[in-house]
């Protein structure tokens, strides 16, 4: 059991949502437990009765913190945003701030829900060629939009929730086979950011429900 | 043209997104142009190279303001937050406003895009059911999720940003025919709101492009 004061996050190692804000919890150094949510075995353990009086949706993650449970990774970085110290994961800038926004939602609710397990589940046989092109599409609109932003990082030169949703995206692209050749920008500030270490220790090979063979 | 002060909202009248945009003007009494982008004349008015310049998602709703571009309802909404005054779109105490974007994030990441006119083009034939099971999905979650949050509003007493997420989706889910009546506090949420001026005024039937024979 965890302890009452550490924060509890329910995630599946392989959830880029869940990595999302695993992500967080690293550049801000907050401990926390992890209980996982295993999507695929006994047909999803986020299908039971218990998962789903913690988050409705039946999705990961959800975290558990300060008495209350969260569900949606954006609104959970959010809250560790506004309540604990730590690196900002927002500008203080509110034009800047806009921008990182502005890129979180793009990634978070213009490209990922579409290719997230369920949806593909429900597309089936085709599901590959349709993940290929949501994250396509996604991404031509997206390294355009990083052109005007990025610095040495998505928005400026300071790490932000903006690179916290784009290295999971880009982990997603490259399991669906995804070419990155025509976004140099997307690729450049991927290589940048999944060498440090907040990336690293959250990296979803590296977690306590990683099986063995896909550990590195 | 517009003055170069009033912010210019790139919008289509019955975009729930755009829609979302418009409320939030409204609550805080902000006064802007919109362009209209009509998403189906000539194929799409979004697709022109003029508006990808703009918004390479190609989408609405877009905000020219103060100078710089943001697109994403849920960025634009929380730069006029940051940056106007009026009454606030989010509450101050950190778990409320965690339970808002929760809601915001639910409807803009897990119902909304799956149900967008870009996705139901693609799907085809089978597009009203797919849009009816996507948004009876996770009007099941949110209903569960308001349980614990309404009060007289989706979180509370205090109009948020998940009241202006909220109505636009109830009005898609009315467009594709989806049966209210297993969702009553998203049902009686809707009542209490559609009929406030904000609301109103910004309702996709009164827009400058809502067609004639759609107009009441």
């Amino acid at each position: 059991m965890a302890a009452p004061d550490k924060p509890v996050l329910y995630s599946y190692f392989r959830s880029s949502c869940s990595w999302r804000v695993r992500i967080a919890f690293a550049l801000k150094g907050i401990e926390y437990e992890q209980e996982a949510v295993n999507l695929i075995k006994d047909g999803g353990q986020q299908q039971s009765e218990k998962y789903k009086a913690l988050n409705p949706m039946q999705q990961v993650p959800a975290l558990c913190i300060d008495g209350i449970t969260i569900s949606q990774s954006l609104a959970i970085i959010q809250y560790l945003e506004d309540t604990r110290p730590g690196p900002h994961l927002l500008p203080q800038d509110p034009k800047m701030r806009a921008q990182v926004r502005m890129i979180c939602d793009h990634i978070a609710s213009g490209i990922q829900p579409l290719q997230n397990l369920y949806v593909l589940q429900k597309i089936g046989a085709e599901k590959v060629e349709w993940a290929q092109h949501f994250i396509v599409r996604g991404f031509q609109a997206l390294e355009l939009i990083l052109l005007q932003t990025a610095g040495r990082y998505c928005v400026g030169d300071e790490i932000s929730m903006a690179d916290i949703c784009l290295v999971p995206q880009v982990y997603n692209a490259e399991r669906f086979k995804v070419d990155l050749t025509p976004f140099p920008t997307i690729k450049r500030l991927n290589e940048t950011l999944i060498v440090m270490e907040a990336f690293q220790a959250s990296h979803p090979s590296r977690q306590p429900d990683t099986p063995a063979d896909l550990q590195v």
